[in-house]
């Protein structure tokens, strides 16, 4: 296994690092995070556990990865793709829909959103600034007088930056507790609040 | 240490049980779940280690006990007492700021409703009876349709429940991962715009 693509510790490296994170992101799915192993994830990925070892020290930092890739694919690239607030409704419920499509990612995430809270965890200097910088970039979608009109009299587009994303951090936790809840219908309700000025 | 106290397993218990409970929140508070241990938690409520075991198998339970209590006490007791729409700004803003002296259960709370998502866990149960009977007494604040008039047009009790605890928790993650944040600002906004009728 993996006797082909051994070409040197430093040949292939971003492909042979994507297809590891693959092969976590599918593990962590399967079989949660606490259950998954470094020897399945080199299994999946076609590769030794020592070779796993030279790309990622870890599990912590596997799932530090893992998120951090779940976040670029999904969230900034389809973010970048909403150009006005009417598209900013049905943008999150597909954004939604995908994640519901992998429930333990989304428990994952939050779990790992509160333990890196810690300042001492791996991935706190990751949460930390991902959290800002996801702040900063939908309060720059109000750039300019015109543009906070859109908003309900008296709310601030920073304001509003940190209920959007308590909005759509407590409607998935909620979501993954009980998985019948309809959580795109409140999230519709909330950009509609939201984005009408009264 | 305790002699005094040592009446017999089951004298006292409601007393010795709450008196436990007090000291491991304490503990978790103090050194933080992971690091917090079964015998620091027994030393500070004056009772020895097979005391403690005979009131608690182990510290997940503390934990689910330690988190039940803070929602009877801070939550359920202090919700009651809002009596119209006008109280529930200044009664969620003195709630986060009470929760806010003691980041460590926050962050605890979060991750633990997180984990508890998994059916096996400990405190499923707890957490998704919680969570809908939180969104249950959130919505009947509006039982009849006076009542409903008062959230904007097109919203239902059911859905602005769903958004209220969204926003509430989402709140605090990002609160404990960026402790300069305001977010009684933004919570008083998320108020105005659930009850301000358009």
């Amino acid at each position: 296994m993996g006797q082909a693509k051994a070409r040197g510790p430093y040949s292939g490296t971003p492909a042979r690092k994507a297809e590891i994170v693959r092969a976590a992101r599918d593990s962590f799915a399967e079989n949660g995070y606490a259950n998954a192993s470094l020897r399945d994830i080199a299994e999946r990925a076609g590769i030794t556990h020592a070779g796993l070892l030279h790309h990622f020290r870890n599990k912590d930092e596997l799932l530090t990865e893992v998120l951090a890739q779940r976040d670029r694919e999904e969230w900034q690239q389809g973010l970048a793709a909403v150009e006005g607030p009417e598209q900013l409704a049905p943008y999150l419920g597909e954004l939604i829909r995908h994640h519901q499509k992998a429930p333990e990612l989304m428990r994952l995430w939050i779990e790992l959103a509160a333990a890196a809270s810690r300042p001492d965890h791996p991935a706190h200097t990751y949460f930390v600034e991902r959290y800002a910088r996801g702040r900063a970039q939908f309060a720059e979608g109000f750039p300019d007088e015109a543009a906070r009109d859109a908003l309900p009299d008296g709310l601030t587009p920073e304001s509003a930056a940190v209920l959007f994303h308590a909005v759509l951090g407590g409607l998935q936790l909620q979501w993954v507790l009980d998985q019948d809840l309809d959580i795109v219908g409140p999230m519709n309700d909330f950009v509609r609040l939201l984005l009408t000025r009264r």
